[in-house]
């Protein structure tokens, strides 16, 4: 479909981006764009990458350029790539946050040949040896602004996506910001306390290794996730965030009420309101 | 190894438990004692018992007496078992919470034939359905005031654990639920506020629907499970889970100081923090 993909940042989800379009025959040639010698050489051992080159000639060379680096860092960088871009390119981001980059690009002469997208697949890893074949599957891909893209652009997009087994949406940049805090943001921050919080009072590490099980180690998960990649989603996503944890620890309290008054039938309440989550697990 | 187990309780764990059993060659013929005809017969039907039996009968035929049933109904249900069991016979408990029951035991005259175990397995599942072969491996076994029971009785039940995968763990009661809160009941509880935070706010439930990942899931997953089994485990372990409750709010509380004050460097500490984790998860 391609000849050339370039991937800035050589990470896990732009690696994983790039196997799956080489895995595909999507693309010939990947071109890495990183920040370090040491993640370009890496990329190119792992095979995520063909060839590493500065951003400039990097952009210059490919049809396709798609950038997966901290969300803080996107904003400036895209501005720069699409100085550059020509009508023949097309620019995609794969960012959890949407408003402030989409309103960053929004008077952009060339804002037709950016698709904002936000690929909903993730692992708790990150860097190169992060990135990992058939990856994406299953998962939702959310498109935002779709009619500020060029129609051609998105529907190439679209189909990559739908190869590799991801089902599209559609939303506003604020709207998505506002549903990622929910589906994805708030998660990562009350496993990040939760670690906090087992850390900080069982001093006695040895019993946490000793009887971690599986419902332990699924809520704690994500708090292995990277802080350079996390701390700014949750600055640029700011109110959302917040919002979404003051509700959280409202949630808490009533925990916490029901306990100190031993109010075992409004515990039973909050409990089976809970599982009303099943109607999303389930499906 | 035996010929009759009696399970007390036909669900997820005690139904798992004589499954393995079976599987093992351990046991010939399996009874359960179930509240409700409807539990017996699909617990009939399942395969996880050969018979159903009243409580008395199915005591007086049992080599090992297993119960599993909701932790503020073990107390009295182990009074009524531990009254009729002679020195033939063990009988062992699989609660999550274990101070109050053996101090509940601690002075009847039949205290040596009974070993407190809390296997550190489940799923979010519950009833007889939910049992499954192959259960328990690679997980930890914590056996409660071992010096209190007879030490031949113990060597038998760590024998049956060990040959499941268990790895066994020693801990005194009042301990064990000090932990116990920690790595495993907090983690519900934040599971069910975290079900009840996102069904509140997010009020567009097919956004939840299309953009779930695996994140989501994974902090919310324990948010499935059952009121019945796990109210009467915080009430039973209240003192210790508002204590991890507090401290967890107070975490949460310095991730909303961050993002209010904005301060980026703080952020950052309390991730890499966080991060610690892996220590425990990834060994």
């Amino acid at each position: 479909m391609f000849n050339n993909l370039t991937i800035v940042g050589v990470g896990l989800i732009s690696g994983s981006f790039a196997l799956a379009l080489k895995d595909k025959g999507f693309v010939k040639h990947v071109i890495g764009v990183s920040r370090t010698k040491a993640s370009e050489q890496k990329a190119l051992d792992l095979g995520l990458i063909d060839e590493a080159l500065p951003l400039e000639e990097a952009v210059k060379k490919a049809d396709l350029i798609y950038v997966a680096i901290p969300v803080d860092a996107t904003v400036p960088m895209m501005q720069k790539i699409m100085d550059m871009v020509t009508e023949k390119q097309i620019v995609v981001d794969a960012g959890s946050t949407k408003a402030v980059l989409c309103a960053a690009l929004k008077d952009h002469p060339m804002r037709s040949r950016f698709v904002a997208t936000h690929p909903m697949w993730g692992t708790e890893y990150s860097g190169p040896e992060a990135a990992v074949h058939n990856a994406f599957a299953g998962r939702a891909c959310v498109i935002c602004e779709k009619e500020k893209s060029d129609a051609a652009a998105v529907e190439i997009i679209e189909n990559i996506y739908r190869a590799l087994g991801m089902n599209i949406v559609y939303m506003d940049a604020v709207n998505h910001d506002v549903h990622a805090a929910y589906i994805s943001h708030i998660s990562h921050i009350t496993s990040f306390a939760l670690a906090n919080t087992v850390l900080e009072k069982e001093k006695e590490e040895d019993a946490i290794f000793e009887l971690a099980g599986g419902g332990f180690e699924s809520t704690v998960r994500l708090a292995k996730s990277s802080p350079a990649m996390w701390a700014p989603i949750f600055m640029q996503n700011r109110d959302n965030v917040l919002d979404v944890l003051n509700e959280h620890i409202s949630q808490l309290r009533k925990f916490k009420a029901c306990l100190e008054k031993e109010n075992m039938e409004y515990l039973y309440e909050l409990m089976e309101n809970a599982n009303k989550i099943r109607r999303v697990l389930d499906r």
